[in-house]
């Protein structure tokens, strides 16, 4: 992991009228005023250049916009400069190579943004976040990485870094002074701090499973009998013809997925096979299928026609099910006005082939849903599984601590749990890591260029 | 073609670390100023700012730079901004309806180089070069726009209107004294002068067959009798499995093109149905468009094993034949000599399956290609229709006018075919088009943001 060298990458994506090339290292500056017409050497700090750049063989290439960033005012923390050329291959390919002819070398994936982190201008976390922040593409994924990277997160874990840190110092001052059997910290006190910051923990831990949903979006299963209309169901939602439809019994046989946004909230529906007593083999396995879905999603839509009843489905204390009455404008054709009304309980009437009803349905998917479709600032949610891990690893020490404690064990060794929790902890920022297996790791999934 | 407003577009592709939108108009600055965390109002151009860009809520979007440009010191001539901000779909949607929130209005295809144009930063003839290099793809096509991008045309083509002038100028100022009789122009210099423009004329026009060339690549036909290798030698020479090869006659039924560069020369190389007497009718029909390929190409390579000729195919003049003998390997294994000396007269010893001998050829095509790998400046070479369509009108016009001036037609005949001509010419660079139609014609081919 050389750092010392300069790099340079295209940062912007091939084609278009515009390309950015990036340069970041000691030699940043000199390497491009070696290709400029213009005298830039000594160019200050957020100055702006208009010139001619120069190929390999010094003959000009493009009329270009160079910026220049000294040390450490710049995205890096290095001398940089970013170069504005017309977006032509052979200009951006010509360039690279003039540049690194000249000494800068091509910069790997995500190489600028670890320089950021090595040079302090942003710890691990912060740094995961400008991946995010370019991944983002609704106003929750967007707004939970601008709140990453502008150190929500960091904050909250220095700040039980410091809860930690002080009842450790506690701990381990009382262990100094073991043999006069002083003790220092307040038992009472020391095992309240513990669960608060327990408490903490595992709140940013459970923040996973929406961070994740919130990512990925949340599963909704559709469940029910055979030509009930489920797949028109999944058209209708998504608004396109993503399942097959017709109205043979057992048209859907696979779990057809997809996913769709409903007031910035991203939902992944999982159409399923329609469950019915049946000696077919492959349709039992469909069927084993749609039952496993409907378990394991957090939203079912179980779609009856009747006062039908799946006793094989055990739904879970924390899921939500809407029960969804399809086809009524051929079965109850005079009570349109339910399409608009308010359903009591969880009760829907739709016709999924018109599409009447389904607006309603929609917001209650919202609802159900229970996401933040505006996240406030008061509270992290975790959305990387790197860090969900390490806070469940925290979580594991520390209990270990508690149980210890409680059991008045040792204190060094409550210590050394706790010790433990705090390495955790620290992993997701980086103020404990220093290995560059997982620097390397963690960077090689930016963009070259970022 | 309001002009008077503010625009703004993604100059940089989506996706990929850094995206830059551009603002361009007399409220370009002011507007960027309002969504920006640091007061630009008044900032200098060439200036470079570091902040907080806010979305139509008044939230904060991204970290961005924002670059200012002032009329006229920019690429339009107008006030600009340039904001580069993630290039996460998120926020480069939110940034532009921002924008266009605060005042601006989503630019056209080429609207920014289009007001560059109307603003005098570029002729018309640079604008279109603007287009080509950003489409460059190989060091001659590159430099080809540079050229233009650098007035080199324009300049050769102002320089011909300059003496058309001076010639109408002489011939209008006869017209007026007609009833004297007078004669201020001397005839013979002016037939001269008029010989010399036309030839001139015809010299850029005819640099549009290379100028295309340049940029669709060379035509190269491959023809022979069934089974000679032709597919395999295609392959040989563009270095991948484009068509299909067996040792079945007749594998090749439909013209398979590729093109690749050799020298950073473009060739487009044509592979044929074999020819040989038949009955079969398709074919026949397939011999029949190899026989056209051969007849159009600008180079033929003609494969034979033995002495066989073709009386059906007929050579122009300015077409290169290369005569190919394959499968050497077999047919002549003590030659292997060949693969590597330089062939007496175009006869080429090869063995395609094996790439021997390909190396000479590949050098054979650059030279018969007889192209500028390093264009010169001392010449311009046409590649836009539209040039090429105003150039072949000129010339008509300058030939009308010759014909009248050599029948010593009344002088204002004379006067107005020339006026016709300088009309023509006028047009490349736009100094005598202000129909919107074209402008809008011209500027459509480009990439927004552009």
């Amino acid at each position: 992991m050389n750092t010392q060298d300069t790099i340079c990458a295209l940062a912007t994506p091939p084609g278009g009228a515009i390309a950015v090339i990036r340069v970041s290292g000691t030699n940043a500056v000199s390497i491009t005023d070696s290709i400029f017409s213009k005298p830039i050497k000594d160019a200050e700090g957020y100055s702006l250049y208009f010139g001619q750049i120069m190929d390999m063989d010094g003959k000009e290439l493009d009329e270009v916009l160079v910026s220049i960033f000294r040390n450490p005012h710049s995205y890096t923390g290095e001398d940089c400069t970013e170069i504005s050329c017309h977006g032509s291959s052979y200009i951006v390919q010509n360039l690279l190579e003039s540049l690194i002819w000249n000494g800068a070398r091509q910069a790997k994936p995500g190489e600028f943004t670890m320089r950021a982190y090595l040079n302090g201008k942003l710890d691990l976390s912060q740094a995961e976040a400008v991946a995010d922040l370019i991944a983002s593409s609704t106003q929750t994924t967007h707004q939970m990485a601008m709140n990453q990277l502008r150190g929500k997160f960091s904050h909250e874990l220095s700040d039980l870094q410091g809860q930690l840190l002080h009842l450790t110092s506690l701990l381990e001052l009382e262990l100094d002074f073991n043999d006069q059997d002083v003790e220092f910290a307040n038992r009472q006190q020391l095992s309240e701090l513990m669960d608060k910051v327990e408490k903490h923990i595992s709140q940013l831990a459970d923040s996973f499973q929406m961070g994740n949903a919130i990512k990925n979006g949340i599963p909704v299963a559709i469940i029910g009998a055979p030509n009930v209309g489920k797949s028109t169901l999944l058209n209708a939602l998504v608004g396109e013809e993503r399942a097959l439809v017709s109205n043979i019994q057992g048209t859907t046989r696979d779990l057809i997925e997809d996913t769709t946004q409903i007031d910035g909230i991203t939902f992944r529906f999982i159409d399923t096979a329609g469950i019915r007593k049946t000696l077919n083999k492959l349709e039992q396995m469909g069927i084993e299928r749609s039952i496993q879905a409907a378990e394991k999603a957090k939203i079912v839509l179980l779609m009856t026609e009747n006062d039908v009843s799946f006793p094989e489905l055990r739904f879970r204390e924390n899921q939500v099910v809407l029960q969804v009455i399809n086809k009524c404008d051929i079965t109850m054709p005079s009570t349109s006005y339910l399409y608009h009304r308010q359903p009591t309980g969880n009760l829907f009437h739709i016709s999924a082939a018109k599409g009447d009803g389904i607006e309603l349905l929609r917001k209650a998917l919202v609802s159900a849903a229970s996401m933040p479709t505006n996240l406030d600032a008061s509270h992290s949610v975790v959305t990387n599984v790197r860090h969900y891990t390490a806070l469940r690893q925290a979580l594991e020490a520390l209990r270990r601590a508690k149980q210890a404690f409680a059991n008045q064990m040792p204190t060094d060794l409550v210590a050394e749990d706790l010790r433990q929790c705090l390495h955790h902890l620290g992993e997701i920022t980086g103020s404990e890591i220093t290995s560059e297996d997982v620097l390397q790791n963690i960077f090689s999934h930016f963009c070259v260029g970022k």
